[in-house]
């Protein structure tokens, strides 16, 4: 369908909230300098009116689509955002930032701290899903965007969303909420928590200051892999790997690798080990399980001062973020009498269905877009 | 209801399978001698037509009922077993057997090679279900029984009754099996692989040679973390412990617990660590993740010279081993024209349902056995 490529696109950097400007954080901590890395596709129209923002995930980055010079695998959500798909960059303003925390041109744990001249490691403050926002926000303040035409995401991505239109809701005039929940439920923290463990047990962490020395490879291996079952389905796995052996004829009646999905899951975790910082995996799942809208109110007030339209999406086969929690935040939205569709959309892939190439998801958010853009050209005061 | 107890009980132990009887294992290796730890509840009566065999899941014993002198805990399925309980003690004859490979009496990786004098470690061979069934018959036959009047356990417990319906059709008047699978399949597979991992990948595993040091605690807490995750539902994790936090008023914005949830499951790890054998934990889950009654025929052909009655227990919840994977192999007992009925209890408490109080499962299983024994009244020659 779409004959135009994205092509070549490069990460930029902004720095934000330097001193006196620090960041005041969740926690009452401040943060800065702060850099934000990221990435926009398409042009930004003179009124600024077709602004995206593009939110991702646990492990993911500013950098969601296009190739990076002399790389041969496109972004992450490359399959969603190009000219003629659904995030139209020939239509729309795409930006896409790395959250703070992480270890992908963002400040995180891994950053120098100006005050010692070393990494953060753990004297980087423990932040939060809005924290992230607030980060997000000077990013979108500085490009001189008032009003963003959708924020979107999947997973975390979803709840950075929900919290954008919570917190900033005169900025925010549509959300494409996907695979996501209002706040992390008890499964959710017990499989972040063993995955925490995983990285804090091994002794290479050295309570997080092994910058420079060996890192805590296996625990972050294993916590990948923990985390790469819950991102897929039992349907997904069996159809995938079922009982294949892994280049062998029968089982070997010892503890090498037998199973494909044992071969899988290890490269996984091994392959993760190089592209991603333990300390930032322990920042991030602890902001995830931190995350809750409702922590001082019920769901229907917190919602109260919605201005956005609303898309929710969720995945029939996703066990970590179930539909029956994408339907408690349709719910609320309906009593507050906010423009809201619910898809729920039948998928093998699990949790991982949102990054895949789904024509279901494409369609509808391709639409949606559509009708906010006309909404925005109708009213926006240029 | 039942107002007589069990009392206490005492551990036996078998000793079987010496030089040159050793046990040939599927893999081709040789076991011997071989320690059979086990249990005994009620009355075999003089025609010896009312044994029943219990098998027990991954880190279960043979301490299934009663109370071992001076302990505060009863076995570990005391709920069902007992005076007037369903597996009733005044009626039937019960026997429980720790496996091979374990490390609760019978011989496993952590008992003395008597070929080294040490530890066997990793030279113990790589075991399966079908071994695990192959050991305790050589029980049922010294304690000369010739028929069991049914073999039942879940999860693991269920794959070894269905194993002994296939093995030893003649011997075996019926199954009952819960919470369980005709083979393991790709998620059950990965799980393990994880926790597996999480063992090996401890500097203090030492390839397994780490008897009389120290032991790879941290590694084995984390799978069991993971394990016990898996035996859970949503429902029961977020009715148990929801967002609740542990003795703080806000959560710390640091990496010390916050919920309960996660204290939950670091009091479980740690608590397994001082009760079971990681070397354990590998040969049990690998003998589980090789189990495929379909290894060499479909489900249809295995089941043909099925002698049994079968009662199937699945439960709505357990997202590990699901209802669908126990209706396969109602379905294919069904084709054999075998008597079998099933059941789907409706539980939230996930997996582990099997082991809690359940009323429907009780109910069930009474009526089921008290038919079975019935018939083996009427047909067994004494």
């Amino acid at each position: 369908m779409a004959t135009k490529q994205l092509g070549i696109v490069t990460t930029q950097y902004f720095q934000c909230a330097e001193p006196p400007d620090e960041l005041v954080l969740k926690s009452g901590e401040r943060l800065g300098p702060i850099t934000i890395a990221y990435e926009t596709y398409g042009p930004l129209n003179p009124e600024k009116t077709n602004a995206i923002l593009i939110c991702h995930a646990l492990t993911g980055d500013a950098h969601a689509a296009g190739f990076h010079e002399n790389d041969s695998k496109p972004g992450w959500w490359d399959t969603m955002i190009g000219p003629g798909k659904p995030f139209d960059t020939d239509r729309y303003f795409i930006i896409c930032a790395n959250v703070i925390g992480s270890c992908k041109g963002s400040t995180g744990p891994s950053s120098v701290n100006p005050k010692t001249g070393k990494p953060y490691s753990l004297n980087f403050p423990v932040i939060t899903i809005q924290d992230m926002v607030n980060a997000q926000k000077l990013l979108i303040d500085h490009l001189g965007i008032s009003k963003l035409l959708c924020v979107t995401g999947g997973s975390m991505g979803g709840m950075q969303s929900l919290t954008w239109a919570v917190m900033y809701p005169q900025m925010i005039h549509s959300v494409i909420a996907i695979a996501t929940n209002y706040r992390h439920n008890a499964l959710q923290i017990a499989f972040h928590e063993v995955g925490r463990q995983a990285i804090m047990s091994d002794p290479d962490w050295q309570n997080g200051d092994y910058y420079g020395k060996s890192i805590p490879a296996r625990g972050l291996a294993v916590s990948r892999m923990i985390g790469h079952i819950t991102y897929m389905s039992e349907k997904s796995m069996e159809e995938k790997f079922g009982r294949k052996l892994f280049s062998k004829e029968r089982v070997g009646y010892d503890f090498s690798v037998d199973f494909e999905v044992s071969k899988y899951l290890r490269y996984r975790g091994d392959s993760f080990v190089q592209r991603f910082d333990a300390n930032s995996y322990l920042y991030i799942t602890k902001a995830l399980d931190y995350f809750d809208l409702t922590e001082e109110r019920n769901l229907d007030a917190v919602f109260k001062n919605i201005q956005s339209k609303f898309l929710v999406i969720s995945f029939t086969s996703d066990w970590l973020y179930p539909p029956h929690q994408s339907m408690k935040i349709v719910r609320a939205l309906k009593i507050n009498d906010v423009d809201v569709s619910y898809i729920e959309i039948n998928s093998s892939y699990g949790h991982d269905a949102f990054l895949m190439e789904n024509a279901g998801q494409a369609h509808v958010i391709e639409h949606f877009l559509a009708r906010m853009l006309l909404e925005r050209k109708n009213t926006a005061m240029p």
